[in-house]
């Protein structure tokens, strides 16, 4: 006789629910989760073995559970003056955000973001047994500073999520948003810039901030511009004692050896492993236009994928690209559908195969 | 002005904490956290960087969520007939137990086990939001079947941490203890094996208890046995409706590609990796004898590390030990020190200092 999950003593709040995951499929062209299609130059990769042969000279140890060399490295590629005890890290940002809402969120407690926006905000706040609660965008995605501190002093939620520029609508954030926002709570800020690398080189960071705002944290991901989503790095920047908060909730060790050996040898070649964002803003821009040119409606985009409406069927569309060994991504907004900038050659691939489509309203 | 915790709206069973940690100090010779002190063989780190060096070509890609050939080789190690859909595995068996809080405890429950056991029970257990319960062991921190199953079946807890062999005591546990404790609940009976490489090998795992016990998991570390501290992996066996609970709490994506493919390759080569078990529980079964003779009171210990009474002021021992640059751990046992047991020198190292500071009762 077969167990059911319901035959076990699960938490009531967890019965009927399905674990978060975009679908895996081994296609040709994987243009879905806003990867950096572009692989980690052979020269980084040679660099980052080297470091993990050192590391694996004393894996029988546990690791700097400080990774002290690690902090230092991200506050000297943040700059804008920032120091190793400004610097967190986890098993990616989904982890970085869960610390913090272990240590600001939690039970009885609430969190707020702009929906729609990052689908794994709601879900680390229920993880963690806060409330998630849902404001509002224009019908173009974007929020207005007086919008934003408006809806934040009406809820006063514990811990807000500002994703700037957004995910899933690639959507800028003016700095003027977050600073209403800042204003507008005693909470905790989290301005996830995952796809800052993206934007405009001209377009400040909300690092610059942070100096007077000790319940501002700015997170960050090796995942995009990195090229590293399979290594897993988040960090982010914050005032001292906002990060010693963290180590309240921290698992011990939680960053492996490898990690931050491997994190550490790539970070020394950030000017290499950068150079791929120009490229793919590129095809970002090539993308929008060409998804204009065929009838739909490319949103504004910060990042490294393209939110496009105007699209009469979704599923079908997505079908359809799947069929043709592409793949791509439907959020669940009515009439939209997602796609990651790749290389020339696969925004290429995709932009043909959606004209041969043809599924627009 | 400079801002301390206190300032920021940390929630309030946070307040006054502080992060856990054995200290960590650049000595010699470290016998403190039950380290295998034996580094991982040249052959094995150079298969190791050749399985981190294929991984590294996908490094820009998220890592399988399910690691699928990951669990495969941890049921293929296990034995007993277990199979890749009863495998879970995270970063350290920490977070693998901090999933199955999540799943199974969390705000509104408990979690219980004999103490002194395991510090990380409580800690991961409150920071899940659940309530820590601890039980109690006879004087010489054994505990029978019927003690077990009576104080299981008064406190009616939601899981239950069975640490066999226990840390910090290094007492066995015999299979009629977990099987009277899984009968006298209704709760996740949780087996913790991390230092069962290390028991003699004529005793039987709890892995041979799986069948027909669905609330049953049997969690094991490669930190020890396998020289892996470095690397954070922990992993369980159980009901593959068990392991499902699991799948919704879990980050996406937590283990990294690189995790995935340093214990993989660590993993094929475990009798090497497991070569030194026997050396490690000889300088162990040394390490007891020559306390015993030196007029402390070693503990039956079944792991890699010996707990030893009869001291008169633990922090004055300690302390003399380190100055002799040598690090072991003061627990908070009263008139109690534990060691680990580490290479030949290094436990002759500890030994002869120990008979040097001479302050037993």
């Amino acid at each position: 006789m077969t167990t059911r999950l319901d035959d076990l003593p699960l938490r009531d709040d967890l019965r009927g629910l399905v674990p978060y995951g975009a679908p895996q499929a081994p296609l040709p062209i994987a243009l879905n989760v806003n990867e950096n299609t572009h692989p980690v130059p052979q020269e980084v990769a040679d660099d980052i073995l080297d470091s993990v042969a050192r590391a694996l000279r004393e894996i029988n140890r546990y690791p700097d559970r400080e990774f002290t060399a690690l902090r230092e490295a991200f506050a000297d590629y943040l700059g804008h003056g920032l120091t190793a005890e400004q610097i967190w890290a986890g098993n990616g940002s989904n982890e970085v955000l869960q610390h913090l809402l272990q240590a600001f969120a939690g039970p009885g407690r609430t969190a707020f973001g702009f929906a729609p926006t990052y689908s794994m905000y709601p879900l680390l706040t229920r993880g963690t047994g806060a409330q998630w609660i849902a404001g509002e965008r224009a019908h173009d995605f974007t929020v207005s500073p007086e919008s934003a501190a408006a809806q934040v002093a009406q809820v006063q939620p514990d811990v807000v999520f500002l994703c700037a520029p957004n995910n899933p609508t690639g959507t800028p954030m003016g700095l003027d948003v977050v600073e209403a926002v800042y204003d507008a709570t005693d909470g905790i800020v989290i301005v996830d810039e995952a796809y800052q690398e993206f934007a405009p080189r001209d377009e400040r960071s909300a690092l610059t901030l942070l100096p007077g705002r000790e319940r501002l944290a700015v997170s960050r991901t090796m995942s995009k511009a990195f090229a590293f989503a399979g290594a897993r790095v988040g960090y982010l920047a914050a005032d001292p004692a906002l990060v010693d908060a963290l180590r309240l909730v921290r698992l011990p060790y939680h960053l492996s050896g490898l990690t931050q050996a491997a994190a550490l040898a790539a970070l020394a070649h950030a000017p290499v492993m950068l150079g791929m964002v120009d490229e793919i803003v590129a095809q970002r821009d090539r993308m929008s236009a060409t998804l204009s040119a065929l009838g739909y409606t490319p949103y504004d985009s910060a990042t490294n994928f393209v939110l496009f409406g105007g699209v009469d069927d979704p599923a079908r569309t997505w079908r359809e690209l799947y069929d043709r060994g592409i793949l791509i991504r439907d959020v669940g907004i009515p009439h939209h559908l997602r796609v990651t900038a790749g290389t020339a050659e696969e925004t290429t691939a995709f932009l043909d195969a959606l004209a041969s489509v043809g599924s627009k309203v």
